[in-house]
């Protein structure tokens, strides 16, 4: 089996559990790391070491391993949010395919350069939105494509969440700080969209057509300063501007609506609270449960475990997926395993530059629309009219937006 | 024990039972009874007669009921949507307390009327919003005045029920369905909006800023009709207006924001979906469960249940209300309770002419929102300032906006 070659840039926290992850795959062979702070680099070197028995490339600035002729195929971007794109675009120009961890783009004119880099090299790149691989959310596209919601009307979810510990964390470990810090937005919603824009067909058939938010007033992180280290520390005075809770509706060009909830300055406990709903059933995610006309006696809910066995996505039912304890559950390593499998076989991702650039800007729009006390305004097109045509992605890799049962079958080892 | 004597007007359903409930108790009279429909006027004065062993006036004309120098101090309107402004502005002319059921104002104006009419006369009217009374609702309430949730931030509801039914249901009795055809709106949100207004002391030191409104499109009910009655059915190609799902959000005066979801052309289980949060923990209706800083260990859920004890509202600990088996179990006998109490004491309704105004008010600015793309729309001031000064009501009555548990203390029976 081919080695794929690739390097990271960017070991903080996660980029260097990706680095761990990347050295168990006995099909990737990592050439090269990178993080702008040297010990975080060697530590990633001994990392390498460790595994290889041999010294890796290492480097603090992103472009010396970009740009560097060592064979390898993609580079893993794990560094702050406001570079992705960037480094990305440089990876792609050098004929390397591009993997970047979630976040916002800094501007909509970054969201269409990644799509021109795209267009003119012909170099995929991949926002590596894991959410899109979880249990629970592949179970319920295979229910959506084999139509038990019917047509589909209406999709909620969020990124809900208690962060209030970033407000003590304006270190050079946590960028997110800064941005609640400055920014009144819609921050985080790609975790819950990118699912649902699976089950919409976004960019296949569909896509988003405007967005409005909504923002409460910004009071737990100055609470949580005040209450837990008192009025001398540093951002006890702060003014925070990301609105508490953050709720943006998205219209669809096939009529459906979306809901999403940005909520991570007060206490609660997690949850994407999910939502999907069509004309013959819906599911909620916070009650783990159904209610599918024809199947559901009475206005009542089902639990979901009596879909799971005969609903459970392929790829979970195939793959190790399932044993996979580290990685929040296993869709990190579905996640990661996309990625690979396109690199190996030079196809396209299956979220593709287009689904990263619309995932990217909703983070812009929003704060836009907020800024215009809840105007509505449109999302761009970043496919310039393609997506009333565009099939789904290749069916030899797993398509988001389709089922497909003949993935990685036999050619690739776990 | 003085006798409240009171008229009703409109005896479809919901007025027929009504009618049923009053006649039970014994500090009321009905001293005349009303609908435009002839055979329903007289089952009603059928059913007085029954009670009282003698007759009662009635008439298909509601002008003559309201008119009627009978010593009535109240009339209860449980007509069609469209009329319960103009009845209820009738009735404070002739210095009746007016009561009147759920539903939407047909244009702002009529909001404004209503409100001149009551300034003018000082006569106090009440939209009959038995949620507000309901068990759980009351019981968050008492805990939100006592500080459960810390800073209130963003409460959310829904009328969330599979109404399905009324796409057959074109005949004298059921006006909803006509709205459904023509209209594309938040039509019914009081049932989980009372409540909510009565959380964030909406005209008492708060009010609704702003608002808009983004419908799916339209399916469930002509999906209904084909898939049940067939394709001759007379709406088989019906055009209904109403979107399937229905998000509204509002921002407050005070910064906290909330989302209704109107959702009644699904199959589904009934819901009105109720979240409260604030900076010390949150409220899921669905879940029944609460999560409190400080109560809470952990990054997870308790039952209800663990708080029913502690928190349960006076009002439901004091009065029969849980033993009421009729009428939603027990919240519409204290809602009416509620305005029969004003009445007897020539007070202000619990919820006044300003609370009916801004709730009926929703349903036409939602409308306004959707049909100019989602376009925010601000809701009118019907205090005209006043609500910066406001305190919530007397303390006499139980009032929505506190909790005081000296209400109905011997002087009523039950």
């Amino acid at each position: 089996m081919k080695t794929i070659k690739m390097s990271i840039i960017g070991l903080g926290g996660r980029g260097t559990w990706w680095l761990g992850e990347l050295l168990k795959m006995e099909d990737v062979e990592i050439t090269a790391v990178c993080d702008k702070f040297e010990d975080r680099m060697e530590r990633g070197r001994k990392m390498c070491e460790d595994r290889y028995g041999r010294d890796v490339y290492g480097s603090t600035k992103w472009q010396d391993v970009v740009n560097r002729d060592d064979g390898s195929e993609a580079v893993m971007i794990t560094t702050y949010w406001n570079d992705h794109v960037k480094i990305a675009i440089a990876a792609m120009k050098k004929g390397k395919y591009a993997a970047f961890e979630v976040g916002p783009a800094q501007s909509i004119r970054q969201c269409w350069d990644l799509v021109r880099t795209y267009e003119e090299t012909g170099v995929p790149c991949m926002l590596m939105e894991n959410c899109c691989y979880n249990r629970e959310e592949m179970t319920v596209l295979n229910m959506i494509k084999k139509g038990l919601f019917g047509e589909l009307l209406h999709c909620q979810g969020g990124y809900q969440h208690d962060l209030r510990g970033v407000a003590n964390s304006f270190s050079r470990d946590h960028e997110r700080a800064w941005h609640y810090l400055h920014r009144n937005a819609e921050l985080y919603p790609t975790h819950e969209l990118g699912p649902i824009m699976t089950y919409l067909d976004i960019n296949r058939g569909n896509r988003l057509m405007s967005l409005n938010s909504m923002a409460t007033k910004s009071r737990g992180l100055k609470k949580y300063v005040n209450d837990k280290f008192g009025p001398d520390h540093p951002f006890a005075d702060a003014d925070f501007r990301l609105g508490d809770i953050v709720t943006t509706t998205i219209r669809c060009a096939n009529g459906e609506t979306i809901v999403l909830t940005h909520d991570t300055s007060s206490p609660r406990p997690y949850s994407r609270g999910g939502r999907v709903q069509g004309t013959c059933g819906l599911w909620m995610e916070d009650l783990h449960a159904l209610h599918i006309e024809g199947r559901t006696s009475g206005e009542v809910w089902e639990p979901m475990e009596k879909y799971w066995e005969e609903f459970e996505h392929p790829l979970w039912k195939k793959t190790k997926a399932a044993d996979f304890t580290g990685g929040h559950g296993g869709m990190d390593w579905l996640v990661m395993r996309a990625f690979l499998e396109a690199v190996r076989r030079k196809i396209q991702t299956p979220i593709d530059v287009y689904d990263s650039a619309t995932l990217m800007a909703v983070a812009l729009l929003s704060e836009e629309s907020i800024s215009m006390g809840s105007a509505t305004v449109a999302i761009p097109d970043f496919t310039d009219g393609m997506w009333i045509k565009r099939e789904p992605g290749p069916k030899s890799i797993f398509s988001l937006s389709e089922v497909d049962d003949s993935i990685f079958e036999g050619d690739v080892e776990f």
